[in-house]
């Protein structure tokens, strides 16, 4: 389950590759979903069925741009919108992973990322780190860790970020559908 | 100026006594503004009348509540709608500061503070800490640093956070005061 | 495994009982170390021996006071100490968590383990949050999520921190060792 | 003044070109010291005199590179050593400002930022942001805010960060010190 908010497309389409990289693993079923489109929690405080996908997944991979220093505001009306799930943890040790995206080389992608894992750890998931490392060719060109960090120039999402952004984002979608397969696997 | 955005009335309450401290500076001038009144930025991307109070302000100092790691759904809106201010750094040079509060004893709301820190640093603010030591009687009780930090329990706004957390605030709010009054007159 | 750094024996004293509660799972074996007996690399930039119990562990848990506002200057010595660990990715996979013990109720403990939680992440492992949700009682009375964080006043490690942060503690410890040992059963 | 810890000589040639944008400032006085150089505090706690010009400054600029995710252990060290300052809030009101330096375009850069800044509020002194804009030609090119970011190859300080770092250097170590000349006008 990927998780995603996007501005532009830019985040949508890395978001798809991240995607693409999961499905590459065996046995995999990868959803992609828009938070744009969840509605919030009704007057009892339930989170409507368009939730259930979440509910029931064995990961979430979490995605929005990086504005003004942190998590898109539409990603936060989504992390907020979890307030019940979190009362009853009801997400606890799921799999977690996050990626961002952002104009500048480093901006401030990484405090997106840390919100992301807080918010992962508020709701007791465990993190999935970003574990692609920096190779010739621009894997992994921002050296990043906790999560996937990309890079878009002022261009439409066909054209930027670059491929081995896009190439970084398939194996860390591998990845963390990897850790999530073993993860399941090792249910008592 | 202090811009701040409230859930249950608890941040709205620490708000007041920030700006009552503040207040008690010698000349200072002080508006209280809900950053959730603010309209977002027209077709044009130009901001309405409504923000001209904070594009004046010599120092703008933010609050919000700690919800799920970081800040409030409702205050990330508004740095989201800064956008257009940022790309001409209206306000750069202005004094900032930050405050939170929140139902944990710690929580996140350390990262609530770095990311208001990282906001303000993106718009190339001046950042004044809290700078109001520990004390007996529960003065600065979390002790906080980067930022003001209350904790109110699940009570209402009259209840909680305690009185010396809105003692702390008070000195809070004057320290921020006294830091701008210093920036002002030291303008060449 | 437990990898620790201790100033006055608070941090020692909370490091047992994260192992007290991670031995209570069935099949865990579980190792103490204080990472100032710990030796750095040598002219090769190869680690001793002493390194091997880290290097063969399926988990560390991480574990230091927060002085200044972050993990303390020992600690940080040992994460310096890994540099050839990384470069070769030598950790990938083992899963992690943290603890951290501060006078303040929040001080800047999150910092403590935001940074182990990254250092983590460079060596590619997985994440495990606290996930020890808050009780009456004061299990979990900080309201911690990403890590442990227990508070000790000036007083000796037997009077504090006060037994509700030992029992967190163990708690904590136990699930770190269940998640490892699915883990570990998750092996392909 | 600015304080710096350098592990290759690359933060020291960074912290060099700050150094002189700050001396361009008419009046500014300043001085680079290697903290490395500096003793830690005796047996009573007190810090010995090669400590007095960090003391005595209206301002402390600090720099290190970031490894394993955070400040380096030498410059840990250094923050560590300034317990007793810190209990009398002696730094308390004077100008900080910080700046990083790795391999990574991005890395864990903003996180060594962060740690500095937490230890300027723990200090409770004024945090100057880096103010520099991105334009044409590689300045700001990492898009930072909090504080200076560079980047350097495996290449010998004298080819590595580029240039267009050093410039960048240069206009934020002037940022700081016209910030800091108006910050002691303003003094009542």
């Amino acid at each position: 389950m990927v998780a995603y908010q996007s501005g532009f497309g830019h985040t949508a389409a890395v978001a798809r590759s991240v995607v693409e990289g999961a499905k590459s693993v065996p046995g995999a079923e990868v959803t992609l979903i828009d938070v744009d489109t969840l509605p919030g929690p009704g007057p009892d405080r339930a989170l409507p069925d368009a939730w259930m996908p979440l509910n029931e997944a064995d990961a979430i991979i979490f995605g929005c741009p990086t504005y003004m220093g942190t998590v898109s505001a539409g990603f936060k009306r989504f992390m907020d919108h979890t307030g019940a799930l979190w009362f009853t943890q009801a997400w606890k040790d799921k799999m977690a992973a996050g990626f961002t995206n952002a104009a500048g080389l480093s901006g401030d992608k990484l405090n997106t990322l840390v919100a992301m894992s807080l918010f992962a750890a508020q709701h007791s998931m465990v993190w999935v780190s970003q574990g692609v490392f920096m190779e010739e060719g621009g894997i992994n060109r921002m050296g990043a860790w906790l999560g996937l960090m990309t890079q878009a120039d002022n261009a439409p999402p066909e054209q930027t970020p670059p491929p081995e952004d896009h190439e970084t984002a398939r194996r860390f979608g591998r990845r963390v559908a990897e850790a999530t397969a073993r993860w399941v696997r090792g249910r008592a």
